[in-house]
């Protein structure tokens, strides 16, 4: 299996923080040591680092940490291998484009009769179950919305149909994001937090970081943070329910889905 | 404009010594201060680092400088912005898939009239001539070859054709790569050296560094470089005439074209 880590927020933020609890997991704290990736949103761009080596070892994971990267919408991703080899093409998240935006997309669990899902003009290009449940979502979407959609919750309802479907396939939690919003689909554990003003103090579960957030925010801040298991252990996190999922935007949860 | 930079080896090799000579010309010796990337395949999988920043002040180009990373095919560009703001989604190289790979395209020059060029489902996200001229160099493709195409020289024959049709808009230098290809086409300026045993040492231009390549290689390596202008000056470097094309596979370059 493999651990998510998703951020949604109203400014421009670094994700060093949760970052640095969820490298931590990556071969240190937790066995998910088959590689990992981030990709940041900064406007309509998007950039991806990631590695097949282990996160809690990866010079690249280093930098990550320590240059903060400001963005509006984040997915991160550590693996442990089941479907797929561990290799560069096997590592998540997996970025394709669709109405002329980049969709970004990390898979945690397994699915049984994957190869079974068409995926029409969006071919996977590793091995993983994960990658061709994508390309079969997409494909999927460019059918129902041959054009650029204008009603995005209809979008993101759709979805969650498919989402539904392949978590029929085994165990698909989900996280997807096209830079402004951020969708969490659960199907066995996803957690979330948003944090707003008055800010106050958080420490990681993983490692003996502490962070203040009043010295980094200002009052209008609104930061969301997704993840497979709570970050921190001083705030009250949020559980996802099986077969349920949430939509943020702006690092707001939508309402009325 | 912008340079460009492109590697092709028959055995996994880094282009740190290449690149610290790029990445100079990115804002300390050359002009291009507008962002700059660089996309390293291994195996079908590939990642890119990309920074709208310019590179010799960059702390993500420092880590690609001082992190070997091995690859058979690289392509790499420094930007000095003309169409399309400075900004992360205008960024080269840029990476689409096709027929189950993932094809990356670097341009150097400028375009008239690109806002014409039809990209069916191959839509742009940024507002570049350069994404939008990729866009359309892979609509046509998926046009012509709709299944995995088995005879790769016609592939790149066509590919061709339509790099003529595109610099008759303007300076069409690109670089264009698959993974295992790796082809570059000349519109003003392009040079390219092919390195294989006996290897000596070499000194870059843009900063104080030499190589001996003998200490990093063995008697079967072959690499290819190719580059807007020669980044050595002890060593004899190829052009490619206006209008000629070049392709390269596993450091090789591919006769009978």
């Amino acid at each position: 299996m493999c651990e998510l880590l998703g951020m949604s927020a109203n400014v421009p933020t670094d994700i060093c923080f949760s970052f640095s609890g969820l490298v931590q997991r990556g071969g240190g704290t937790g066995p998910h040591k088959d590689g990992w990736g981030i990709t940041f949103y900064e406007g309509k761009g998007c950039r991806t680092f990631k590695d097949p080596l282990p996160s809690f070892e990866s010079p690249i994971a280093r930098l990550v940490q320590e240059y903060p990267i400001k963005s509006h919408s984040v997915i991160a991703h550590i693996r442990q291998a089941n479907r797929g080899k561990v290799a560069l093409e096997n590592t998540h998240p997996f970025t394709r484009e669709l109405w002329g935006r980049h969709w970004t997309y990390a898979h945690n669990g397994q699915l049984k009769g994957y190869r079974r899902l068409e995926t029409g003009q969006f071919r996977p290009v590793g091995g993983t179950d994960s990658e061709r449940a994508f390309c079969w979502l997409l494909h999927k979407l460019s059918q129902r919305f041959p054009q650029t959609p204008k009603n995005w919750t209809s979008v993101f309802r759709y979805i969650a149909e498919l989402a539904n479907e392949l978590s029929a396939l085994g165990v698909f939690n989900m996280l997807l994001s096209d830079g402004r919003y951020l969708m969490a689909y659960c199907s066995t554990h996803l957690h979330w937090i948003t944090r707003r003003s008055p800010f106050g103090k958080a420490m990681l579960i993983d490692q003996d970081i502490e962070v203040d957030f009043m010295q980094q925010t200002t009052a209008h801040d609104v930061v969301t943070v997704v993840a497979t298991q709570p970050l921190t252990g001083n705030e009250t996190w949020h559980k996802i329910m099986p077969g349920e999922w949430k939509l943020f935007c702006l690092g707001e949860g939508q309402k009325g889905l």
